[in-house]
C-alpha cells in the first residue's frame, strides 16, 4: 500500500483549504468559540458557531465538515449535538468528535462512548482523555480499528492511526500548552481539512502538522503565551510549502511497530 | 438639506464619545463577546453584555444605546431580545439590529423580519444578508424608506441609507474578513455613536468610517490576522482627528444616483 | 501579630503556584471566559470552566479552588453556582466571589447577598459594587468582620483586609481598565493563590501585586490597549522576583487607621 503523508502533501491540501474555502460548523465550548473561529479564518476557511438546537440542522447541512467539541455541556449543546449528527450523517457531511476532558467527569464519558458509536471520521484526544475513552491499555490502531474511527492522540509527539496506517507528527512548540483552545481549534483545523482530504488519518496529520509548524515558528518571536496567541494566527494565515518542508516531521510508522509507549503518554504492557 | 458627514465630524463624534463614554448594552453572539467589548472599551465607551432575560431590563433601561445581534441564538438570547427592546422602546434607548447570518437560516430570517417591524435606528448587513432580507432586487435606500430604518450595508465598500440621505464610507482593510466577530463589533461601535449622534446615518457612517480607517492603520504593521485584531484595538484607542483628515473616505451620494450595483454587491435591474 | 505580605512573599508563592500547578474551576460569564483561563494558563494553573449543572460536582470536587463570577447569570450559571459551591463546601475547596456589577441590578445583588452567606473566602469587589453590597458607608475591614470574609476592594489602590489585617496595593496601570474581563481574570488568579496560601489576605494581596506588576510591565511596551492584553499574558508568564521587587507596592495599614476615603472611593462618614 503506498500511503504516504509528506510536508509536500500538506502544503498541497492547504493550498486546496485556502482554495476552496470550506465551510465548517463548529459545536464547540464556550472559551473555544472565538479562537477556534480566528484559526479557521485564517486558513480561509468560513466558520460557523451557533449551538443552538433550531438552527443547527440549517447550518450543519450547508457545511462542509462538522466539530462537535464536548468542553462546555450546557443543554442547548447536549441537544444540538443529537441534530448536528443527524444532519451530517443525512448530508454525508464529516464530522471529528474532540471529547476533551472526558476524564474529568463521568457524565461527559458516558457521552464520549455514546457518540463514538456514531462513527465520527477522527477521534481527537490526549493522553488522559484517551485512556479513560479507552478504558484499558490500548494502542490507538487497536482502539481505532475496534471503533472504525480514526484516532489523532495528541502530545508532544501526535500519533494518528485508523488501526491500518500510522503515522507520527512531531511538531509543535511549549507555548501551545499555555493558550486556552489549541487543541480545541486544531481539532477544528482537522475537520476543515476533512473537507478537502477525505482520507482521515491523511486529514488529520495535515491538520497537526500545520498548526504544529505554525506554532513552532511563532514561538520565535514570541515573548509568552500573549503574543505568541496572535503569533499563531499570523503564522497559519502565511504558512507556506518552503517552512512546511523545512520544518515538517512526519513519519510513517510502519506496519507492526506502534508507537512507544513513552512517545503518547500511554502505558502498555 | 445641508447634511454633511465628513471626516471633520467623525473625529467629533469620536471625541464626543471619549467625553461622555455612554453605556452600550450588547446582546450579542457568545463568538463575539469577547472581542465587542474590547472594542467599545478602547473607544472609552462602557459595554455590559448579559444576556439573562431577568437582568436585561435593569441593564437596558440605564444604557444609552442597545446591540441586538442575531449570532448565536439559543433560548435565552431569543427571551432577552425581547425583553431588551421592550426595555429600550419604554426608556427611548436607540437599538441597532445585526441579523447575523440570516441568509443561512430560515427561522433566524424570520425573527430578523419580525424585529425589523419594531423599528431598528439602523439595519447593519452584509451583501448575502441584505438580499435574504429584502427577498428582490432593492437598493439600500428603498429597503430603509420601506421598514423606516437606516441601512448600513457593509462590504469592500459600505452604504449607509434612510432612503432620504445615502452615504458611501470606502475604508477598511482585507484582513477584518479574517479576524471573526469584526463586523458584529463594528455594529456595536455604530449603537456607541447612535448614543452621541442622534442621525442614524451619520451615525454608523462614523462608526464605518472610525472602524475602517483604524483597520488600515493596524493593517500597517500587521503580520497577519493575529497581530491585525491587536493591532485594531490599539489603533481605534489612539485614533485621532489628523488620520481620520488623511484616510477617512467619505462621500455623501447625490439623491437619485444609488449606489453602483458593483459598489454593494447588490445586483439591481 | 506578625502579619507580612511583602514582594518577596508574593514571589515564593507565585513560584510554588508554578510548582504544584493547581486546578482552579471558573464559574464565570462568557465574556471572561477565555481571558481568564489564558491568564491562569500563563502562571501554570490548569483552569476548567464548564458551567454545566450535570458536571459541575465532578470538577469542583477535583479542584484546589473554586472562582464563582456572577458577570451573566443565566439559568444554567443560576443553577451551577449553588452546585458548585456545596461541592466546594463538601470537599473543603477554597471559593473565591466576584459580583461584577452588582450595582447595576437588584436580582444580581439579591443572589450577591445570599451567597455572601455561604463564606466565600475572599469577596472581590470595586468601589460601586462594594457600596451597593454594603448598603451604607463601611470600611472594608468592618464589612469583612460583619460578614466573615475577606475583601478585596480594587481600584487605584486596592484594600484587602479581613477586618483584623488590612493590606494595600499600589500597582497597576490605567491600560488594565480598556481590556475586558481584566477585574475578572484577577479574581480567578486569587482563587489560584488560595490554593497554595491558605491565608485569604495574603492570596488576594499576592494576585492583585502579581497582577498589577505584571500589567505597569505590559504598558512599557503596548501601543494600546489590543498589544496590552496579550503583553500582560507575556507579562505574567515571566514575572520574576526581581521585577516583583522592583515594582511591588504593598503596605499593611496599621491596626485602627483604615483606608482613606479617595484611596478606594467609598465616602465614609
Amino acid at each position: 500500500m503506498n500511503f504516504i503523508v509528506d510536508s509536500g502533501q500538506v502544503a498541497t491540501a492547504l493550498e486546496t483549504l485556502r482554495a476552496k474555502r470550506p465551510r465548517v460548523h463548529c459545536i464547540t465550548n464556550a472559551v473555544a468559540q472565538n479562537y477556534t473561529a480566528n484559526m479557521l479564518l485564517a486558513l480561509g476557511v468560513t466558520p460557523s458557531m451557533t449551538v443552538a438546537p433550531r438552527e443547527i440542522p440549517s447550518f450543519v447541512s450547508g457545511a462542509d465538515a462538522l466539530l462537535v467539541n464536548l468542553g462546555t455541556l450546557d443543554r442547548e449543546r447536549l441537544e444540538g449535538i443529537e441534530l448536528a449528527i443527524q444532519a451530517a450523517q443525512a448530508n454525508a457531511v464529516p464530522w471529528i468528535l474532540d471529547p476533551v476532558l472526558v476524564n474529568r467527569s463521568p457524565d461527559r464519558l458516558d457521552l464520549a462512548r455514546l457518540l463514538l458509536l456514531r462513527r465520527p471520521r477522527i477521534l481527537r484526544v490526549n493522553a488522559e482523555e484517551f485512556a479513560a475513552l479507552s478504558g484499558r491499555d490500548e494502542a490507538p490502531g487497536a482502539f481505532a480499528a475496534r471503533n472504525l474511527t480514526a484516532v489523532a492522540l495528541t502530545g508532544a509527539v501526535d500519533t494518528v492511526s485508523d488501526g491500518i496506517r500510522t503515522v507520527r507528527v512531531s511538531n509543535g512548540h511549549e507555548l501551545m500548552t499555555r493558550v486556552t483552545a489549541m487543541g480545541c481549534a486544531a481539532t477544528a483545523v482537522a475537520a476543515a481539512f476533512l473537507a478537502v482530504e477525505p482520507a482521515p488519518v491523511r486529514a488529520a496529520a495535515c491538520a497537526l502538522a500545520a498548526v504544529g509548524v505554525a506554532g513552532e515558528l511563532a514561538a520565535r518571536t514570541a515573548r509568552g503565551p500573549g503574543s505568541f496567541a496572535a503569533g499563531m494566527l499570523d503564522a497559519l494565515y502565511s504558512l507556506d510549502r518552503q517552512s512546511l518542508a523545512d520544518l515538517g516531521r512526519i513519519e510513517i510508522v510502519p506496519p507492526g511497530v506502534g508507537p512507544a509507549a513513552n512517545d503518547t503518554g500511554v502505558t502498555m504492557p
